[in-house]
């Protein structure tokens, strides 16, 4: 599956060859780069793809995702089930309704594709100390795939992320410093120490290898439906890294011929933390004007006052003639309950938020009856259990005995 | 896949055939069943392995596990990953250890093996509701798959179980009853309603159907070793269903002829809910007699006054030259954070009570250095933080400066 491949700069365009690229972001473009704001020069990753497909075939796509030479760390990530679901799908009158399970990943979240490959690249590059910034998700996920390589993680996450996203942290043996700030605030920190202590940095984004871990998920959509894409395809958007990352795959996949067309991409985005889809709203183009004064929701994996990669985000949505939507906590918390009780996959706010999604682009006519789409369920419900409790309503002790029984049937 | 089979009484012995057996139990031993005991009559399915044979080849046992012909519901159970640990295996110095990584199971935990086969049971049979008394985890399993399959789940659960695991259980839509009791009080007010309102019932090793459904995981365990099998496999001992199921699975490919022998089973279990391992110390005879006065332990997964399926899962430790350990409530909480940060798998303690087993083992020479062995990580540590925060230690809060951060590393 290893390719030969080169850098580009999202901002300026400039290349970088492999054999001498920056470690993270383009060093010209991040000369302007104000603390706390959507990055600049983030770069992508550009393959050999003519010479790739003289030695891989289409059929062989799923197993053989292109990559650069790497081993991956021995956690199993990815390959997560894509389920056709009938009681959803009725739910809202469209012709086929696919959910991209991400809760079954090893430490319950999409941020595990991320992981994998950054892991993977700082054991090749030689590090053995790994740091990130994070709403608590990707910091579980580099923790525990981190654990499972023999790798030292350091770990800056808010000190108000949910209970268990912490211990998780904890008993994956992380070095976690539970920061007195926001997820803003913690990102600049870990830069900061990324540079005085050397190690290897994993911010979504700053580290180009996050989008190439989560392209996966799009390669293996499109095996799983047999190339026969759905139309559109609905993700829950916070830093824009995973619909960056989806567009990417589908990229490749049309680079190297085996699709025709990239699906569009829908980005869904609680009302409390909304920048990218206001951005493309407006056409924003001016990234540090891409921006959300005290960010806040439900789904706390989407929660960011700057999204980090808000200009590759709004390309992959302009490409792909995507648009943005924008849900309530209300509808997300919904939508939590409405999603686990139809399909038995117990989600966390983050993952609800792209059902809450394309109930809205029905409603209001975005998709209609005769198309398909795909949406992505990026996190397990355990995670943040008080949110799942905001779903639902936990009965009252019964007594035991058959009389208690059957009065609650009543 | 799909075989002839019988039931066969583990009381009595008697043969029932597969157009006339009864639903749950041996009609003629549950006579002399007492309430609140380990049962009697469990059913054990044999199939017609001759017949089996003629048409399934061992090199696709992965994929054609032998079972009743059924339709399984939509969730994708099972073929979870099996983990070589470098890392563990040191830490006690075998020659081999596997680990069988349940927690990525649809619903976090092992259970799910038994509830797919039981609502497949539950569908071919004509049942629209199934119920089920658990300590939480077969409950959760239950509901999840209930709602993939559109049917409905009534619960029975202590009031007192996990919050994680009660809240995953109300999101999936289940019909829940938080009964003020322990388990074994919920596991007979099931019983009367499953009699009173015509639901089809779940209960572990009550319903045969659960066995088979966890036997799975041994013909799993038996493929991706190439049925180059481990000396011992270390199993967390509640109920004696799991046990009783990986013995099942191997029992299944003994009379295929595709093992030679089945490895040696272990059951591990807490100090404080440890039944089956002094019944077998003591060779109970009794099945009346295997009670533990108000078990607890913190792997509340396990906690059981009389153990449902003693009867069986002694034999089964009989038959494989098995053995059963206890381990403390210290030694399982310990276990957490040693698995987690070791593997990159949270484990609730359930789960970290199979390696505190094996540690036992080793220090007391149970399995020697020149062994090999699997344990079963039953069940996610998402679902029980509260454990697992006594296995860690949260650090305070840091303030977002690089001086701070510095001084959390001196």
């Amino acid at each position: 599956m290893s390719a030969n491949y080169q850098f580009k700069c999202i901002t300026c365009g400039k290349f970088f060859p492999a054999n001498n690229a920056p470690e993270y972001v383009c060093p010209v473009c991040s000369e302007k780069q104000e603390a706390g704001k959507s990055l600049l020069g983030v770069l992508e990753c550009l393959y050999d793809y003519e010479e790739y497909k003289l030695s891989h075939i289409k059929k062989n796509a799923g197993t053989e995702i292109i990559f650069p030479p790497v081993v991956f760390p021995p956690l199993k990530v990815g390959n997560t089930p894509l389920y056709s679901s009938e009681i959803l799908r009725k739910k809202i009158d469209i012709k086929n309704l696919w959910l991209k399970d991400e809760t079954v990943e090893p430490t319950g979240s999409y941020k595990d594709r991320a992981s994998y490959l950054v892991v993977a690249m700082a054991c090749k590059k030689g590090y053995d100390k790994i740091t990130c910034a994070s709403t608590g998700n990707a910091a579980s996920s580099l923790a525990g795939i981190c654990a499972s390589a023999g790798i030292e993680s350091y770990i800056f996450v808010s000190a108000s992320a949910p209970r268990a996203k912490l211990v998780q942290l904890a008993a994956y043996g992380a070095n976690l410093f539970p920061i007195n700030g926001n997820y803003d605030t913690c990102f600049e920190l870990s830069l900061q120490a990324t540079e005085k202590f050397g190690w290897y940095n994993r911010n979504t984004a700053y580290n180009p290898w996050t989008i190439e871990g989560k392209k996966t998920a799009a390669w293996e959509i499109a095996c799983q439906l047999n190339f026969d894409l759905p139309d559109q395809v609905f993700v829950p958007t916070g830093d824009g890294v995973i619909i960056s990352g989806i567009y990417k795959g589908f990229f490749d996949l049309l680079q190297l011929g085996w699709i025709e067309k990239i699906p569009q991409l829908v980005a869904v985005q609680p009302e409390g933390s909304d920048a990218i889809v206001k951005a493309l709203a407006e056409d924003e183009k001016e990234i540090s004007k891409i921006f959300r004064d005290s960010a806040d929701s439900v789904a706390d994996s989407l929660v960011v006052n700057a999204p980090r990669n808000a200009e590759m985000a709004l390309r992959s949505l302009k490409m792909s003639d995507g648009y943005g939507l924008i849900v309530s906590d209300d509808e997300i918390i919904k939508a939590i309950a409405e999603v686990s009780s139809s399909t038995g996959i117990f989600v966390e706010p983050a993952a609800s938020t792209a059902w809450a999604g394309i109930k809205k682009a029905r409603e209001t006519g975005k998709i209609s009856a005769e198309q398909t789409a795909a949406i992505l369920l990026t996190g397990t419900g355990l995670k943040d259990i008080a949110s799942a409790e905001k779903a639902t309503q936990l009965p009252s002790p019964v007594e035991p005995n058959l009389e208690a029984v059957a009065s609650c049937l009543a």
